[in-house]
């Protein structure tokens, strides 16, 4: 039973952001989300009872790590709607948004896996996390269409597509090391890797006489 | 320690075999790669001494499982290379089949993300499939840009967004359900999202005189 508290009180909330850093330094660390509930507790050195208290499992912190690294980022994301930016501006910071989400916290990857592998955390993920992301690009795809830029395009189609492109890159660490002869993605292949997305998705999706003007 | 038994001696295939069908079976029908070796042994009506035997532990047998569905597939797609077609028509063939095997054998996507999951299996399906999958694309890129219809693409690059895109969809269902309402991948989402994906995909590689001619 995952338990999403809302609003821990103020002079618990310390305790509770321990406990969240903890479980993201560990993860970082070991480049594994396989962390017990003991290892969590001694890193943080509180009682391991505090994950019950304050998010029912370990499952429970998991999740709630994820939503507390994502959070910020998408509502990060969630601005860019509202600014005064051209709409292709505002979908390339967005893919650049979670090319750089990925990279700066190298265990997100692998914790949205999990957490999507069971159908409780999976269902709580899509809701906090997936849906304001999907909602997010649909209204930076309306404004690109309405401006005249973008011809039309799914929003879930593009939502799966961009996503699994971003996602499989960190993914697929082992694919890069064995078939691709690399050992780890450096800040040069985060940046050829987007620019090369960007180029892609950008063409697809622009109007073509402005497509013909990308260099 | 995984046992990659090259060729079976031709009258112990049927147990090979039906050992592999009764895994994919049990797979599919349960929809999870969570099976017991038990539950393996029970469906083929045969010892689970065997699965040692031919494949050195469950995972050798997931392992081969997969190889068996995804290289028939991988030689199909080598095939491409070679046929008498524009490099747009086979580029499309070939994300088509890679959607088709997503479709048709639906605990592959799962299989493979396990299989990726740990160091050991991720080294041989990388260098099993992935690496002669990437290949494949890289000389149906390498034939587009000789032809003057594609511009130049980093292969690598190319590789983990396409992928990325193709799989995700399917291991994103869960998403698919809580964010999107969207109860199964049916022909029609599978049709309609290839053709979004083959439509960016195009736009995005083709050279913009010929792109522009896309409707």
């Amino acid at each position: 039973m995952i338990r999403q508290r809302p609003a821990a009180r103020d002079d618990k909330k310390p305790s509770r952001t321990i406990l969240l850093d903890a479980a993201a330094r560990l993860m970082s660390e070991r480049g594994t989300t396989d962390i017990s509930l003991g290892d969590i507790a001694k890193q943080a050195q509180l009682n391991s009872a505090l994950v019950k208290y304050y998010f029912g499992s370990k499952n429970g912190l998991l999740l709630a790590c994820a939503q507390d690294v994502l959070g910020r980022s998408l509502e990060q994301m969630e601005g860019l709607v509202h600014m005064d930016l051209s709409p292709v501006e505002k979908l390339k910071l967005h893919i650049r948004g979670i090319i750089n989400v990925y990279f700066r916290y190298p265990f997100i990857n692998r914790l949205i896996h999990l957490l999507l592998r069971d159908p409780e955390t999976a269902r709580i993920v899509a809701t906090t996390i997936s849906q304001p992301l999907a909602e997010t690009q649909r209204k930076l795809l309306e404004q690109g269409v309405e401006s005249g830029l973008f011809k039309p395009v799914d929003p879930m189609h593009f939502y799966f597509i961009l996503i699994g492109a971003c996602d499989h890159l960190f993914f697929g660490q082992h694919t890069l090391r064995h078939a691709f002869d690399i050992d780890r993605i450096d800040d040069e292949l985060r940046h050829s890797y987007t620019d090369t997305l960007l180029d892609l998705v950008l063409r697809g999706i622009l109007n073509t006489s402005i497509a013909k003007e990308i260099p």
